[in-house]
């Protein structure tokens, strides 16, 4: 969320703020402007929802959607600047920054690049080591659980109901066709999979074993809200409760 | 201090740092960048100096010295942004952020403009009560003092021992010729002056009566660490204590 | 047009594209980027629709609008570069710059300022003097006039058919309500009274003469499209030619 | 050259013009901006140095030394564009472009990937087919060729007299311990190897056969004013002729 900039309009949060949780709100790099943080987090916290920083790439102009090959330290102190801003709107109005999850490219690139998946760690631990660290759900995570307890910070695994996996059970590339499914009760089906069975079906059919914390649902498509309504829907006509991560 | 970005080098902060109090650290939007908050930071921690957010317009290409017409909502959460975004990097390095000090235009547009002193002020205040604000001493400072009342904020008055003021109390522009004091023993003149008799001499020879707490030489010039130096010799030699505004 | 940005969507350029004759092209400072201007000028060539630029201040999260106490210097080299930018753009695809339409703040400024009416004029001729320079016309345009004529250059005057004039022939602030006049039948007839009679009336009832030979609409507004139908309907209707202003 | 931005400033560049026959001009995305430009190319015009575009990445912040996954369309269109701008300042000042050098880490991609050379021989050839593109010498430079058969465009070779290179004939990482020669003789005997004999010693001893047109020292260290005058003393002392690439 908060992922407009200036004049420019991006996603329909409003709507989507009702039905969620928890929030990823971009910090000013690849999106989002002071005036835009404010907004956001003062919707959240008239929604009862929990607020995260989303810090990504300083590359307005590619969304931080390309991989841009910065140093460690680089992304140690973008990670530590945006978590700051958005903290500063947090305490503005009265909430506390529950979570941290990287946007984007950076996000990719954490959950298979140790060392960029360590500094990130490191970054927010250093900062606020009550934040939880939100990283993808991957077969492939075990450094994750690794790099967590050694940086001594919590780690909530995410999936993602409205995006597609290959059999090794990593997002299938953004550039390929089918990335994104956008059928609402295919996704809000997945969704149910996902959180209560621990798994997800790859596009070439393989079931894979994930663990999942929390379900993201991506802001900036029109089909947004339409989504986290209809997930939220199945969820709870299964009797699940949603609660932010923070409370979990 | 910290106006370096990227490859741009500014000031000589390493110098400098060793003769000053209190240190007014750029926070990414005219100047600095993450690198730099956090080396800049991490120095006045080293150097014992007390660490002041100095946040400006977000125009690098102009480093802030160039009036922007921006609402005071603008105002108020480029402010935000800019204290949260260095209070991290204090955070990470153990130390608390001490005051906040606007760069640039914003300051002096803040000295003349009540609205724009008064949304700065609500926008510190609002972040953190205890934070200092650091203001232009002024003839015409008596707004300064009913905003502080008002939002229950500490205001401390700076002067500018290398800055030329016009007979009103004011600085003189840096358009014309004589804006800045070059020698550094009539700046460190000026500086006792300033410190031990609230006196600054104008341009036409004018004294002015100011309420002086602390003062502020700009680290982007070459003659900065001379300054500094000059200035603390001469201070200290009268017999003044200098002590980081926070202890005050 | 072509004031999108990265990720980032404003206005229909698709569809308002098919009933202009000439395009005012956002040049990568206040909006636009390189493939937002590739795209732009593309489909500019395929509707036969001139190509204008439209530079503005570097300032994307203002979108321009907000004005920015730049030096003559500065303007001048700014609109120098936007215009190669865009110059670029058109070699590649086959046509050349029509004019050359300063943006928001830049053009407001322009309106009322002779010393930056004059530089912009001068930089325009620099890059090439068989470019147009559209200004706004307005009872106060006098300067732009003599301008012109020092310069050597083409000077076109545009209006508003979407704006509010004030009593004294300038545009109401986009700050104070019904700045922006929103219904479709209204703007056809005043677009049609500055055609036909060159003649607008102001908030107040006033009528003002005023030397038009260009209508804009701008682009960034959800009415954009059918607002442009319906004046081009209108227009063409009474029986009037347009034709894109380098032939006039 | 060209390198500065805004108040940060990069390079000896009133020293260096003097020694060189051609200049590679930062446009504004790496390094640079429009008053840093016109300076650049007024003074390159007032010492008969040839002007050359040197676009780069739009990521100021790491000076474009930093590898970002943009896609071919948009690194032809940020091409383009920066050609433009630069262009528009050589009609200001009554020149002509000359070539065109992609700049750090799109220079390095370029000598490597075919089809990143490619898009960028097609950006260049079509804004003007007479602009020469520089391209880094190097034993695997034979798909450079071929792209300038196809597109059509003059491909002028290039070595570094101050750099390292490895066995396989690219550059030494700047990231490694000794990639910078910084002794002025050893520079300037590398560069008379270079221009005569066509020849280089990697770091490992293995002499390496290239084919090299121009040699380039990079401005944005101490030492440019040095070699620039070394090399050309050595180059001169024995007998060779510098003149711009354009006139080879």
């Amino acid at each position: 969320m908060g992922e407009s900039f200036g004049a420019y309009t991006i996603g329909m949060d409003d709507e989507v703020i009702k039905h969620i949780t928890s929030a990823n709100v971009a910090c000013g790099f690849h999106a989002g402007d002071p005036l835009v943080l404010d907004k956001t987090v003062t919707l959240a916290v008239e929604h009862n929802v929990a607020v995260g920083a989303h810090p990504g790439y300083p590359d307005l102009q590619g969304f931080g959607r390309r991989n841009m090959d910065c140093t460690l330290e680089e992304i140690r102190n973008y990670v530590v600047y945006q978590i700051g801003a958005i903290q500063a709107f947090c305490a503005v109005h009265g909430t506390r920054l529950q979570h941290v999850k990287p946007h984007g490219n950076l996000y990719n690139t954490a959950a298979v690049n140790e060392d960029i998946a360590r500094v990130i760690a490191e970054a927010i631990a250093s900062v606020d080591s009550e934040l939880i660290y939100v990283a993808l759900s991957s077969t492939k995570k075990d450094f994750m659980n690794k790099i967590a307890r050694e940086v001594g910070l919590k780690v909530v695994y995410e999936a993602f109901p409205d995006r597609a996996y290959t059999s090794d059970g990593t997002l299938l590339s953004r550039r390929l066709p089918g990335a994104v499914v956008r059928d609402a009760r295919v996704v809000a089906e997945r969704a149910l999979m996902m959180a209560k069975e621990g798994k997800v079906i790859a596009v070439d059919g393989t079931p894979i074993e994930l663990d999942i914390q929390t379900l993201c649902v991506h802001g900036d498509t029109p089909m947004a809200v339409e989504l986290v309504r209809a997930i939220r829907e199945r969820l709870e006509g299964d009797g699940m409760v949603l609660t932010p991560m923070g409370e979990l």
